[in-house]
């Protein structure tokens, strides 16, 4: 029988059948005019994305590449900087200031809550008597708990105190509001496979004009990621290595489906289904993960019952539901399962996610409605999307 | 009007149909049991083809990227190594190298012309004085120029020094006679679009026993290269980070087709159709540019008649034949072409190649006769492939 899977993992996520078949279509010259052609529209739409007029850089390599190379083309060794960690991928950025010998100094938030703007204030300001920070380093939305940092309130601060602000936003950018140039975010990286909605296998990069300055500087070894040899590929249309280009050729594809739907259109979409989404967890019984004045709009962890673990309740979901979602990472591994709903995901999706889950935590000796996780959820996103009430005719002057 | 190109560059290489739609198929989950039997399968059929019992990890990176990884993971700042360069490769191996703080000792050999084993003795002699190279480092087909270097006799030399041998086959493996294990090649790379037969994307690099030795000792930064990572990873049948999983998909088609043939037979067509091609480009009036008793059977280059420009030939040939090549890369650019016949080609791909060949003289007021050039390759392919004469019965005692 064919039984296709709700891939509702926080990446890679759906991609689209016009997006796949974009990606099998015959081979090209990575250094010919097509492939000119495609990068040149490919980075117009990303800058569109992104909001930012600077350099948008095509590696490939995942997330965490992009991430490194973010941190290689910007820093020294033995530069101070400071990393707030609230997850994994916070912690993964310390490890890579770690590996290459940066001075990172981390103040770590506790998972599931959001790194607040003050509190960065207060770290930058402890800085002075380490002589001063050279960079910070956040995530924007960390995919490890379901928190969404508040990017424009610390990067008013960040901006405020001259820093270089390096920031992932992996799984944030395409789907949140995010404003590179206007909030002052000099390094900033995403990838294919999130919200993007393309296979994985590349990994965006943003640098500033300051963060230009910080390259100039920096002498962190690198060759296949040195930012300054993409950007002078790309100035030919092309890139210093052979690029993976089916997946280039797919987000071109994806990059027009978004541009269709729009940005703002975009980023409501994501904030109605992820508000859904722990409407209807919660009415099956679960409680949610990350503080709900942060939580993410591209995914969503929530707590299992007690006596439950998370590894069988993926599993339950996976083999007779058809339905994907991924567990809890390091510390949160058993006690949590994630959600997403990041890329083209839709309001039917996330009710299919919903009814397995019901039907799951029935299998497994929980007491839940059937439908009532469905009905929270139909009920909330009808809320958020309905028109503004009207004002009535009759109160006009 | 429906106009197929011939991508006859040294990589990307042709890919089949039916490895575009296994590229095609609907995302799946990277930490997942499918993906998981899909790795080990991979890995198996790799190891097969590469003729080792070792490690073989699969990095989302170009094989540039997997060439950065060799250095990073199996050598230490200062560490005095010995690089062969005959060709763009062999220079990006010793720029790798430079970034890296590793004090690379460069052996030029003339672009066209092979590393010869008795230079690999001579110059490993010489290190004696520097108090002794840790590594050696070689290409093992130099894509930029056309030549295969003698990889068994030059490991038999580093072998009985004691050294570690680090290969680039980025363009060699899966076409060439190759054998990790028994030629002692201690790490070796290859990438998923060059005679794989697959999209970009994937870099595969073998790690020997003595190699894993040399990273417990090695200093050098590296996180998103960090093989240690990958290798656990596998055991649990995933990769660190997030890999380009439809690249791997495809692979996995490209390697059961690949399987089919079989290496032996793979290995015959290659030199077979290398040996066609370079007689229909002589046959044309092009003379050849590299040695020929070390000509690449993957990738022919061929010199520019008098007063033409490649990239003007290539042109024309792309524009008006469809048919796709490359050109010389850093000194040679404008001097000679370069023509691939790697991965899944036939005879009449190269049939295609030799009359846009022709056809593209002719444009550019070069003699040439009609069908001389395809005449010539039909008649060698011939002869190398005819079946041995056999010894008349008569004979037989």
């Amino acid at each position: 029988m064919y039984r296709p899977q709700n891939l509702r993992i926080p990446g890679p996520t759906f991609v689209p059948q016009a997006v796949l078949a974009a990606s099998a279509r015959p081979m090209i010259n990575h250094r010919g005019p097509e492939f000119a052609a495609l990068m040149a529209a490919i980075t117009r739409a990303l800058q569109d994305f992104l909001r930012t007029k600077g350099d948008v850089l095509l590696l490939t390599a995942s997330g965490s590449g992009g991430m490194e190379a973010a941190v290689a083309n910007t820093l020294s060794s033995g530069d101070k900087v400071l990393v707030f960690v609230n997850g994994a991928f916070g912690d993964r950025f310390f490890q890579i200031c770690r590996a290459y010998g940066v001075d990172a100094r981390r103040v770590d938030v506790p998972w599931g809550r959001a790194v607040e703007p003050d509190l960065v204030r207060d770290e930058l300001a402890k800085e002075k008597a380490r002589d001063g920070a050279k960079a910070v380093l956040v995530t924007h939305n960390e995919t490890s708990t379901g928190v969404l940092n508040p990017l424009k309130e610390i990067s008013a601060v960040v901006r405020e105190s001259g820093r270089l602000l390096i920031v992932d936003s992996v799984s944030g950018a395409g789907a949140v509001e995010l404003e590179i140039d206007e909030w002052g975010i000099d390094v900033c990286v995403t990838a294919s496979q999130k919200a993007w909605g393309a296979p994985p296998g590349l990994s965006m990069v943003a640098m500033s004009e300051k963060a230009w300055k910080a390259f100039d500087r920096s002498n962190l070894p690198k060759l296949y990621f040195n930012l300054q040899t993409y950007k002078d590929a790309l100035d030919h249309g092309s890139t210093p290595a052979t690029p993976a280009n089916t997946v280039v050729i797919a987000l071109q594809e994806a990059l027009r489906l978004m541009a269709e739907e729009g940005l703002e259109s975009i980023i409501k979409r994501h904030r109605d289904l992820a508000l859904a989404t722990r409407r209807g967890i919660q009415a099956a019984g679960l409680g949610l993960f990350a503080d709900e004045a942060h939580a993410s709009p591209t995914c969503t962890s929530f707590r299992m019952p007690a006596r439950v673990d998370s590894r069988n309740f993926m599993r339950v979901l996976r083999d007779d539901y058809d339905t994907v979602i991924a567990g809890g990472q390091g510390k949160l591994e058993g006690q949590i399962a994630r959600v997403g709903h990041m890329g083209f995901v839709t309001l039917q999706d996330m009710l299919g996610f919903l009814s397995a889950l019901e039907l799951t935590l029935k299998d497994l000796n929980q007491p839940v409605e059937a439908g009532v996780a469905i009905t929270a959820a139909l009920r909330a996103y009808a809320e958020a999307t309905q028109p503004p009430a009207k004002t009535p005719v009759g109160s006009r002057r």
